[in-house]
């Protein structure tokens, strides 16, 4: 059993990636520089054993690869590079191991390795129940470059950057099957389970300067365009057949649910003008990144259409998932 | 029941105290520009239902109050100045209602507007059992003046910013007498549910722009010591007759537990040369802050030593409270 000082030289980094650490892990807090021209983006979002994840839908690493995924999207959708991250882990007093904690860190680290993102700092408490884990993210963006969910004007493109419906399939199977749907090769077993945040996609939109919407879909595109839609003072409407992917999901009567709100599914929902979706779509053909086109932004006041192929409009109601 | 919408519209501020808020709370994550001259300074603390607090030790204000005031605190032991905090709270599905969580909520705000301090982002979650609160907050500190834990050296003295004990023993008689015992006039019940970052502190030493290590006491002084001693590889000697009001405790069995182990004061331990001391307590003593010489710094490799007036040390073994 190792003691505090013992667990946090295990999992704190013996060298730092990015200079803008000036104080690390190890002190009451941690010290970041920014870069001149730069904003500093911010962002914290909390997984809860037996809300968000259980032992049987999710590997030890892929809750911690997902916990901080999360967070990244967040920072994808504001178009920012992520840079560090902290985490704050209340532990179970029974159930859990510290074998089992450190393949949580793991999944964070393997991530992290990515970008490369620094973890800078956090703290561990015992607790009786269920494990809680919450991870805060630094990135940073050009200044007055960040990505607002408000910028959407009607006339614009509605686009998202992948798939939908993806991570709730995906967790519909493991609900059912547990860990006998562990399959390292199903795209929606996948998708739930180590979601990719959509970060080159953010900083080609923050990059481009023009006037671009954007949201990380957590919470599924209805929920995610009904935000653009209030913020913006417009209404969207999503082609149901222009979904990505939408004929995989026919023979399933869940269909709607799923692409709809399923969420977690951490690609970006946003607008553009249909010039500036042409370029984008132009720049990210060449890293063969797609950039799908779903619907249209219209004149309203915060509602969301669903259209089918013959024309016809309904009113989407406020769905998915809605705390308290 | 408020929905999520109207949830965060009901916990956003309206306005933000600083014009370094790009973007607040209400989009994927919030965007801060810091001033030249600063480093950002970050930390994160966890509050856990049934570990830190239980509704019969704690009024919700004060949950509030000290789920920010401890993480204020690391900001204070760095030297920073607060500015901004981001909340993740995970909320039980039953026994937690609105108007509860919004009580907690009141706490943090109440403290925040003394710095003031702006509430910037972060998410609800329901779970299963115990509240889990978890909060970050974000400063700044003049470029190469944050206070560091590992910059003490022989022939310092050791110093504390405030008294030590009263949090343990006023948690004492909470978890004997309940809410009986919630008395706004007592020190001690108010050590422990209100507890007072020193900010104040803080800022004088990292303006002073001395050699000055510091550390808040969570864990109380002998872990905060050790953790001094040990990062600045020399040891650190308590006198148990300099510990502020020592004499308040004489009478109980329990003294030494509560007064070196006890944690929770969140005054700041220190260290600097006699020269630097007395210079600070001078500086101190205008605004009616008092420092207090507890002790020295010796050479040494990381060792606690406790001596008594006639001059005996004893070692201090490791205690106070260690995760895992």
């Amino acid at each position: 059993m190792k003691n505090e000082f013992e667990w946090i030289r295990s999992i704190a980094q013996e060298e730092y990636s990015h200079s803008g650490v000036v104080t690390g892990i190890g002190d009451d807090a941690a010290v970041i520089r920014e870069e001149e021209g730069f904003d500093t983006v911010l962002a914290v979002d909390t997984m809860v054993e037996g809300i968000h994840f259980t032992k049987e839908t999710m590997p030890l690493e892929a809750v911690g690869h997902k916990a901080l995924a999360v967070n990244v999207s967040d920072l994808a959708a504001m178009g920012a590079v992520p840079l560090y991250y902290m985490v704050s882990i209340a532990v179970p007093k029974t159930g859990w191991d510290q074998e089992e904690t450190g393949r949580i860190y793991d999944g964070m680290k393997k991530l992290a390795a990515r970008y490369p993102m620094d973890l800078i700092g956090g703290d561990t408490v015992s607790k009786k129940e269920t494990l809680v884990l919450s991870v805060t993210v630094v990135g940073r963006v050009e200044k007055n470059r960040q990505l607002l969910r408000g910028r959407a004007e009607a006339g614009d493109v509605l686009f998202l950057t992948g798939p939908v419906g993806f991570s709730a399939r995906g967790l519909d199977r493991l609900l059912r099957e547990g860990r006998a749907a562990w399959d390292e090769k199903d795209a929606y077993i996948q998708a739930h389970q180590y979601p990719e945040p959509h970060v080159r996609y953010g900083r080609v939109f923050a990059e481009s300067g023009a006037r671009i919407a954007a949201n990380d879909v957590s919470d599924g595109i209805g929920h995610e365009g009904r935000e653009i839609a209030e913020a913006s003072g417009t209404d969207v409407t999503i082609d149901w057949e222009a979904l990505p992917f939408v004929e995989r999901f026919k023979e399933f009567e869940e269909r709607e649910e799923w692409l709809l709100h399923g969420g977690e599914d951490f690609c970006l929902i946003g607008a553009a003008s249909p010039d500036v979706f042409a370029e984008l779509q132009r720049v990210l053909k060449k890293e063969n990144l797609p950039l799908y086109k779903i619907g249209t932004v219209d004149a309203g006041s915060g509602n969301v259409w669903l259209r089918r192929a013959d024309g016809e409009r309904k009113l989407l109601q406020s769905g998915g998932y809605t705390h308290f």
